[in-house]
């Protein structure tokens, strides 16, 4: 029996982290999407300052592809909350999706597994890219640091990682209709030998750095030199302020997913006052207003009202 | 001053485990080489088997590279006693640069670091591939599992993995005459973007996996769409071996190095007779002869009689 309401809450996320394009993103408690499902005579999407037809809506999308893949009746309301900024690369499709899936679930009782949360959600990026793209429903949906792989099938795992970093995300007003789609127009075709060896040694530095807490090894592996040039005037700034952090001992610094927004991973040794004004100073010297959100890393989605575990 | 004699050995290594070319390679306890410096009138070069101009043999331009970065006399006999067989993607010049650094350095007192020798090891690997490729002279040095990053200059790390694994290597009796610099020219000239990503989320999973001791993990991320399949006429049994050798729950499987030996990981699980037997068999259906030796895990190269560090 179909509960009579369920609101679910996903967090934002942040894919790539420097070298680990479409493959890695955190899930950050900055900002949340909440989804509510309610009974409804007929399919009814409700929500402000998002498009209200279904197929151009991530948490329409995925919810029209879990009913009909699961013959449910679309007799429901779906409601939708944006707190996730749309187009500052900080995976707020993936969020708005993650938290349909998730509310979808418990107002059904499906007991959906996370990967076939997450293969419903991802269908819901396809609005936003144009294709499915499952790095930030993934983090969105499981939490934390989340590696995803595309071998016989898709699978995503979530990574335990070593330290306690704070992060600051430095988010321009830089709005950019279809930029999601647009940036991956901007990406180059084929990558040299050279560049791909030292990205997969860069990959590889990150997740060994993360998961044992070693700075360094994390500071190379946010590196890149691929995905984030390519796209480098969407956010013109980033390199004055990625240097800028890390002469303030930032951890590392990368674009936050296809940007315009700049993620800065902190720990015990960075001054992040300074890393603060930076940001400002920076933003001013390029006549961009923006603003700077410290998180921490999240937990998955949850359904409001119940037990969360992280 | 320099001691009389002085004997180091390197152990062997498989380098890229499949997903992380140029960057990843172990140490196995298999095969060593073993490098004597002693007092003698001019510069000598002595070994069975191998080029004694010292321009052709990696521990002669390591060696020479050594001597004359540090204004060091020439005046000592290189001893050079080959256990690592030469040609079959075992690391073999790389422990032969990496035995005569090792004992170079302790013959002379020089203290040199870590990263000290790689620079001098790597150097003696452009007589065997025409550039310094320092993923094996790591992993000789260093031991256990090595990551090689390049980004401002060159960094080898060692990885610590969770979990206790066998190494089975099928060795075939298929030398060939400048075989890494031959296998260096098949190597695509650029990747496209979505093997690129995939590529990265295999590296990411192989690492994750090797840190954490998950077999999946480390089974996908042992996978390799790129330099492996461009190298195919080199080991034409390699994808037989692999799928016998993970039917019979090998954790993984890839071309060691640049082929033609084929490195199998295997846990508890494994059922390693039936993969040595499957090994033969394959070998016989080829119409190659070979063989297979168990390996461990190694440390990095020592000077003999010290005290040994793991």
């Amino acid at each position: 029996m179909p509960q009579v309401k369920v609101t679910a809450s996903a967090p934002c996320s942040s894919a790539n982290l420097g070298s680990g394009f479409d493959t890695l993103a955190i899930a950050l408690d900055a900002f949340h999407d909440r989804v509510t499902i309610s009974d409804h005579d007929g399919f009814k999407l409700t929500g402000e300052g998002i498009p209200l037809d279904p197929e151009r809506n991530t948490a329409g999308l995925a919810a029209i592809a879990l009913l009909d893949e699961l013959g449910l009746e679309r007799d429901i309301e779906i409601r939708i909350e944006k707190g996730v900024p749309k187009g500052l690369g900080l995976g707020s499709s993936g969020a708005s999706a993650a938290a349909a899936v998730k509310a979808l679930d418990a107002y059904f009782g499906l007991g959906l597994t996370q990967e076939e949360m997450i293969g419903y959600a991802m269908i819901g990026e396809i609005a936003s890219s144009g294709s499915p793209h499952p790095d930030n429903v993934s983090a969105s949906i499981i939490g934390g640091l989340v590696l995803v792989t595309h071998d016989d099938d898709l699978r995503a795992s979530r990574i335990n990682i070593s330290g306690d970093y704070r992060f600051l995300v430095a988010i321009p007003d830089l709005f950019t209709e279809n930029k999601t789609r647009a940036a991956r127009q901007m990406l180059p075709r084929s990558i040299p030998l050279d560049s791909y060896s030292k990205a997969l040694g860069r990959t590889a530095s990150l997740i060994a750095g993360l998961m044992s807490g070693n700075r360094n090894l994390i500071r190379v592996g946010m590196n890149d030199d691929i995905v984030e040039p390519s796209r480098i005037s969407l956010f013109p700034y980033y390199y004055d302020m990625k240097r800028m952090a890390l002469a303030n001992e930032a951890v590392a610094a990368a674009v936050s997913g296809a940007g315009p927004s700049i993620l800065m991973v902190c720990d015990e040794m960075s001054d992040m006052d300074s890393i603060r004004a930076g940001i400002s100073e920076i933003f001013s010297r390029y006549n961009i207003t923006g603003r700077v959100i410290e998180a921490r890393m999240s937990g998955g989605a949850f359904v409001e009202g119940s037990p969360v575990s992280d």
